[in-house]
């Protein structure tokens, strides 16, 4: 299975990450640019006997290692082949 | 419009992020991962007359500051409103 995983700051918390890139791109001259966030995207190859089984596996990778549950939120998409 | 860019190591470049990860899933207990790549997930809100307008200068962006074309691939979508 082709699993795409999104890792995002959870709403209301402090992104300095996407403060810090929303000024870069003013001091270049993009103007109107609001409500940046930077995340992670992970991309990965996993054997599983199902989708309902690797959507599961992703599951508890996101939550022990891939995401912070504590500030970040996540989704992915699990495509089969 | 609201815009998602994806970042990913090229294809053939040395991504020790991507191995570490893939690494400490399995020691984690994690079989069967292969493949594991880590990007950056930016997404932002930009004002912009037209789709294409936007296209346009979302390429810029990544051009300019968001990616590095040498050793990284991006990829975006525009979304109106």
């Amino acid at each position: 299975m082709r699993v795409r995983i999104f890792v995002t700051p959870r709403q209301g918390i402090l992104d300095p990450q996407g403060r810090a890139v929303e000024t870069a791109l003013g001091n270049l001259g993009f103007s109107g640019v609001s409500d940046l966030h930077v995340g992670r995207y992970i991309i990965l190859t996993l054997e599983a006997p199902s989708k309902a089984a690797a959507e599961e596996t992703v599951r508890q990778m996101c939550e022990q290692l891939l995401a912070n549950p504590v500030i970040e939120d996540y989704r992915f998409e699990v495509e089969p082949g």
